[in-house]
Parts: C-alpha cells; sequence; structure tokens
C-alpha cells in the first residue's frame, strides 16, 4: 500500500503572536482526528545543525558578517529539513515546524534589510522542492503581541521581543507582503482573537488541504 | 592622497597542478617589483571560518547533506573574504588566495555533480561584488598531476588525491567549462611545463593587470 505523504504546515508570526499555544493544540485536534502529527522547530535537536547554531550564537564571534550568518542558518535549516521533516513527510505525518524561511523573509530579509530577493535565493538552494504544503501567518498588531509577552509568565523574554516597536512593526509588513506575494500558500490567520478562534480558523484553513493531497 | 586599490588574484587547477609553487614565486617576484602581497587560502586563520570548517569535518557527521555542506563552505568563504581578503584589498595589497570560488565550481558544481548554476547561485550571494579580478588556471593532464605528487616528498596525500583518475578528469573539464563561460576573468596556464615557465606565463597575464586597474 503506498503511504500518502503527510503535509508540511509552517506556523509564522511576530512576537507574542501565539504560536505556541496554537501548535500545541492543533496538534492534539490533528491527533483526535486519527492523525499522525510531528510538531519541530529549528534545529529540532538535529546535532549538525545544533552545531551550526552554536557557531552562530556564540558569542566571542562579534564580527559575523550578516551573509555569512544568513548561509549558516540556510545550512542548519537544510540539515533539520532533510534529517527530520522530510522522513516524517515520507512515513505520512503531518509536520507542524514552528517558523521556517518566511521568518527568515521578514526578519533578515525585509526588517533588517538584508533583501528578500537575497535571502530568498539562499533558501531556495536549501529547501529545494520542500516548500511548505501550506503556512499560517498569526498576524497580530505588534503592540499586542508585545503587551501578551510582558503579561505571560509562561515565556522568558529574549532577544528578538527588545528589538524597537519600530522593527517588530517591519516585521509585520514583511509578512503582509509575503502573503500577498503567495497567497494560496500563506494563509493569514486573526491572532488579535481568543486562543481557540485562532484554532478554528487554522482548522478551517488546514482540514481541507489532505482532501485536496490525496 | 587615495590608496589605489590592490588586485584579487586567484589560483585555481587538478591536484598537482603546482598551485603552491606559482603562488611562493608569484610573491616572490612581485613584492622584488616593490608590490606588497598578501598570500591566503580559505579558512585562512579566521575563527569563524575555522569554527564552521571543524563542523564540516567533524567525523562524527556522516550524515551531512551535500547542500548543507555547500552553504557552509559558502558561509566559511563569506567571512574569510570580507575579514582577511577585502582589508587587505582596500589596503591597496595584491592578494594572492589559493582556490577560492571556481574550485567550489568545478569539483562540487561539475565533478561531484550539484551542478554549477546551483554552487554559483549561493556563492554569488557569499561574494557579493568581491569577484576575483583574475583567475589564473593551471591546467595539467590529471596523470601528470598526480604523477607529481606520487613523487613529491614535500606534500602529503590529501583526501582529493585518492579519487579515482576518471574524477581528476571531471574536474579538469568543469575548469575548461569555466575558463569558455568567463575567458576575460579566468586564464589558461599551461602547467604540464616547468615551474619558470608557468611563472613566465602568469606574470604576462597579471602585470598588465594593474595599468587597467589605475
Amino acid at each position: 500500500m503506498n503511504v500518502p505523504k503527510g503535509l508540511f504546515i509552517t506556523i509564522e508570526g511576530g512576537e507574542g503572536a501565539g504560536k505556541t499555544t496554537l501548535i500545541r493544540s492543533l496538534a492534539k485536534e490533528l491527533q483526535a482526528r486519527g492523525r499522525s502529527v510531528l510538531t519541530t522547530r529549528e534545529p529540532g535537536g538535529i546535532p549538525i545543525a545544533e552545531k551550526i547554531r552554536s557557531v552562530i550564537l556564540d558569542k566571542t564571534h562579534t564580527s559575523m558578517d550578516a551573509r555569512t550568518e544568513a548561509l549558516l542558518y540556510a545550512a542548519a535549516r537544510r540539515q533539520h529539513l532533510v534529517e527530520k521533516v522530510v522522513p516524517a513527510l515520507e512515513a505520512g505525518q503531518w509536520v507542524i515546524c514552528d517558523r521556517f524561511i518566511d521568518s527568515s523573509l521578514a526578519y533578515q530579509g525585509y526588517a533588517r534589510g538584508l533583501g528578500i530577493e537575497d535571502v530568498w535565493s539562499i533558501n531556495r538552494y536549501a529547501i529545494g522542492e520542500w516548500m511548505p504544503d501550506a503556512t499560517l501567518w498569526l498576524d497580530v498588531p505588534p503592540e499586542l503581541g508585545l503587551a501578551r509577552i510582558a503579561a505571560s509568565s509562561e515565556r522568558e523574554v529574549n532577544r528578538l521581543d527588545l528589538e524597537t516597536e519600530a522593527f517588530h512593526r517591519r516585521v509585520q509588513e514583511g509578512y503582509r507582503l509575503l502573503h500577498e506575494q503567495e497567497p494560496r500558500r500563506i494563509f493569514r490567520l486573526d491572532a488579535s482573537l481568543a486562543p481557540d478562534s485562532i484554532q478554528e480558523q487554522a482548522m478551517r484553513v488546514l482540514w481541507p488541504l489532505q482532501q485536496e493531497s490525496i
């Protein structure tokens, strides 16, 4: 019997958009409906990818060039993809990945000004044929996202949370551009609503995809 | 006073072509003519680039994907370029680099079959505006190059020397293709001749370039 290929879903959005909460509830719902689900995020426990990340994050590397960094992120992405995501998809699992190429495009390419086209070109090479089947963009006004993080005791403040509000606004603009360029892959969810509603919007997008893909 | 930008020269060729000998004598000759010269090779003692190389060469990484590896090489190249080559060029030095982008194109892109276009696309990003001003391709029949290595006590046999002769022939074909595509940048030298003659051919190509670049 042929195992139908699984679905590759990526979850994107600014800080405090509710990605973690959505991924948890989505996985639960899909499993309750009999689907096998793998949730992951880069570098995903893949030793080569972890080592590449440790080069990027090494505090003694004050002089790392922005393009060196982008190439290293693409390398780590490639390895996580081929070692973890692809085998799961080929075994028929749904793979839900917390951030993927669109984060690089929105954050590095657009908000930090490296250029969406340039970041695309190296990621195109890293990803090859394995583009996500669907990407959910959790769109939330930056001030609401940041207020959620400030109010939450669950999540530690990270480096990105500390960027200026102008930066987070550029990230949102970046996602909007990407959504406009690829409306058939990137779905916008209203993430200013409550978790239940976000989950409902997500299922409305995702559930019909499996019919298409069979 | 404006310092005229230096010249960026890369030396390419198969195993046993005589790159090391040429680079040594070229540097000497140029210095004798009053030029300031930096000879280098990747990763060139640049800590970030060395660390990236150590990830690539780590023997426990049996499962490294070919594209991950190509991205890592491009990242190490970028860092060596911006930290070491570019500052020297901007100070007006001649930089002679043992192997550069054309090695990736001939070995990975062509001989190993990753595709010249694909390897080009990520290296274009890594190199940006800093393409070599001139590239000397030391063309030698593979059987002669390998015989030189076997006869030499100076140089240890490395991993590439142990590839099949068919592989080395593909590398030579790869260089020939690149030379045909970019005849104004890549100069073919007959490297089957004696070191003195190779050096003479090299100087005939390189010396006039400085007039052009002033």
